[in-house]
């Protein structure tokens, strides 16, 4: 373990990574079995991942809305793969009352309040929305919609970590409806896209992107896309997924319209949804035994000035000059903190404003001051520069978009460092050997169900992606599966997932 | 009822009322007993009342977070009046699991899948905040803490009206500890002052701000401060409340802190609160019987532009100039929408829009584009203008402040029209015969609960709020109650609430 108090990855990247979570004020555990509170910093860098995500479903034309958070348990008898995949391990409400005991001490369930029919905490709305959309379709000219909703949701997980699976977490659900088939899988293909480029612009995170197999795919869907990452640990971490309903939801719901040509025809539909997970990708992306390294243009500080100063006569010198470049970075459109605790140490302070993640650091001394300087830090690389203080704030916010570069970059040769094409059982299963990741593992698979699952039980390995485009032009001939040898139309992404 | 499909103000409030939120399309009857579904336009509407909160929090120091959605039973036993004004009607979760039905014919409750201890649906979050805070708080150091977050709560209500009351709603709850009691005192009138200034400034509504009677107070909280707004119905209608909460919850839960001193001491806090209640009072503060009037500052839309033209000819001149006008609009900063339809006629265009509370509308028709006009109309007041082409969006954007502060006018000048002093009962209980307002009366009490209870009982109105300061300079002498002849020290304000 560090000195900072967060063991490093290379010694125990489970424990680095929960423990960072928690050091660098993202998120703590709660009296709540498997929910977790989403700290102050943990929870700003969720608002700037809203407020461009929500930029860009406007942008290409969604709305929000927002709809009830307890379902009737009798929705999800309607679609039965949905059932399978969610109502099972889920939160319900039988009572809507409690009494006072009968020795008064403390309370109890009321017997004589218990609900006609269970409620069930959402742990995806399709269906409590699908009900509505049915009210509110009647002909073509009530289509497309192009809703979207920011909920909470519950989902009883056994094993639950801080923002990768907790029973509660924070989403975006989209749902769409359409009047052709082709029409929603251009809308699941623009989310997609819009995923992709989220994680890639914003995130700083190289992400693939591709279809899923049966087997992973929505439980309810005609098929699902999704965006993958890989973590330092060399495993995959699902970011996001958009599904093609097709009529299911229709067919379950009874949701027709008039077209056109005055038939009356089942509505097809999408849902798409990204979650307060990707935190825990981003987290996993950049972030070193030093703490979080968080991309400039989700960092909720994306500057920090630390003013030196060990007496009064220091901070009368170095406190002012501090004001003055924050006033500057915050024209310059900055989120910028000034450090002035008098009871910390500058050693202190770096150390804990590099455990959150701060991409840019000023430090102020009284000595470079006299000499009209100031020194910047990068929380990436540690690097240090001297910048004369006339220089300095502009100097800081062009760091930023350097550091939003060069996390991509770095994330991007990483993530091609550790794909491996294999041809042979031999090589696959070695990459996958032990209790390590094993990375992108890109290979010819005879497209069978069976295939998969018993390459998932011999390596704990499943079909991440089935590229969309292959990643370099050979991925897309035609082989042999890497397991059976039958014939195989591309290659595949195979990882051990989060 | 009118042609527009609903009733008048006049024939039935509440019916007008009730038809105004689901014709707007502000919001939608769920499945759901109690809950409601905010459609997109009604959330739009938020929307834009949670940014401008949102910054306003933000802009007096505090900061966003999220805590679980799920309460264990036994933190409500910890607070005595708490228990008592909460947990009692509330969504109780018992299990964790559905399984299907031995006859396979749907799902039922997993017998086994039984909870240790039930949980919660939050109705408001303090318990399971300070639960949290209690781990956080060690020392002076750690305080403040100012918190706010975005939730939705759910509270078993028997009798539900959209927006007004449901089962589940949306907030926002702030809640902050501090050291002393007159920083926690100064805390929850900021926060009043907050209120006070969104409900005039963002929302054109007059407000009261006041303290409430003990009655009425927050359960666990030392004293409550409201704000209050009239309906056109001349009934009080409760817009926010920020609570001093004393210690309460502090030694409910054993928060104590090392004070600069060295001693340990109990913390206190405040808690605060609006919710989705506050369009239900938008709506019945500046409505009318064509629909919603929204105050240009929060609405969702700020001009609608109707192109006119049956035929092609006729839309191949007036939409390139329906176009251009709209992004002269989005330059000028105003959310502007084109309304192309072609198979609806303007009329219909008209009413729709006005429905929907759009507060100006530019008409283009080919004869007025002619000669180089448009029209442009008021929603509050129907006042049409012809504006030369070249003028007309900064027209449009100018009608916006002008709107804002003539709504803003007219409510005040309603209820000062409706506001009463009285000093004989027989007047008092006059204004709140029969099942109609009365306004707000504002009289002489003894201050005893036993004297507002008696009050209630015999004419349904309420003591809403003691004013913090004198509404005019003779409210704050003293005099004697309206129904027990007792010494008062000063006026307060009655009503029949909502």
């Amino acid at each position: 373990m560090s000195n900072l108090g967060i063991p490093s990855r290379e010694s125990n990247y489970a424990d680095w990574y929960n423990e960072l979570v928690l050091k660098a004020d993202l998120a703590d555990h709660s009296a709540v079995r498997g929910c977790m509170v989403i700290k102050p910093h943990g929870y700003a860098l969720w608002e700037n991942m809203q407020r461009a995500l929500d930029d860009m479903f406007k942008a290409t034309g969604h709305v929000n809305a927002y709809f009830p958070l307890l379902i009737p348990k009798s929705f999800f008898e309607r679609e039965a793969e949905h059932v399978a995949g969610f109502a099972k391990e889920c939160a319900v409400v039988t009572h809507h009352r409690l009494i006072e005991k009968p020795d008064g001490k403390g309370l109890m369930v009321d017997p004589n309040a218990k609900l006609e029919e269970e409620l069930i905490i959402r742990p995806t709305s399709e269906t409590v929305i699908w009900n509505s959309y049915t009210k509110w379709i009647q002909s073509y000219r009530d289509l497309p919609i192009l809703i979207n909703q920011w909920a909470n949701v519950v989902r009883w997980e056994l094993r639950t970590r801080l923002f990768l699976r907790t029973a509660e977490f924070l989403w975006q659900e989209g749902h769409t409806a359409h009047a052709t088939y082709d029409e929603a899988e251009t809308e699941a293909l623009t989310i997609l896209d819009v995923y992709r480029r989220f994680a890639e612009d914003w995130m700083a995170v190289p992400v693939l992107t591709g279809l899923k197999s049966e087997n992973e795919k929505f439980a309810g869907a005609d098929h699902t896309y999704c965006i993958e990452a890989l973590t330092q640990d060399v495993r995959a971490i699902q970011a996001g997924t958009s599904h093609h309903l097709g009529q299911n939801f229709a067919k379950a719901f009874g949701t027709q319209f008039q077209s056109a040509e005055g038939k009356l025809e089942y509505v097809y539909a999408t849902s798409w949804g990204v979650s307060t997970r990707l935190i825990g990708a981003l987290v996993m992306a950049h972030s070193d035994d030093k703490g979080l390294v968080c991309p400039p243009k989700l960092a909720p500080i994306q500057v920090v000035i630390v003013p030196m100063g060990r007496d009064e006569a220091a901070r009368a010198l170095t406190h002012p000059v501090a004001d003055r470049i924050a006033q500057e970075l915050i024209d310059l459109g900055i989120r910028v903190k000034v450090d002035k605790r008098e009871k910390e140490s500058p050693g202190f302070k770096y150390n804990y404003w590099e455990m959150r993640g701060v991409p840019v650091r000023i430090e102020l001394g009284p000595r470079e001051l006299e000499s009209g300087q100031a020194v910047l830090a990068r929380r990436d690389t540690g690097e240090k520069a001297t910048v004369g203080l006339e220089r300095v704030a502009e100097f800081a916010r062009d760091l930023q978009a350097t550091i939003q570069q060069s996390l991509r970059d770095r994330a991007l040769a990483f993530r091609e460092a550790n794909t491996h094409r294999v041809d042979t059982w031999e090589e696959f299963a070695a990459l996958f050997e032990g209790e390590g990741g094993g990375g992108f593992v890109v290979a010819h698979w005879d497209g069978t169900s069976e295939t998969e699952e018993e390459i998932s039980k011999r390596t704990k390995a499943t079909i991440r992606a089935i590229p969309l485009k292959p990643l370099i032009p050979s991925d897309g001939e035609p082989g042999v599966c890497v397991l059976t040898g039958k014939p195989s139309k591309q290659r595949v992404v195979f990882a051990k997932a989060y």
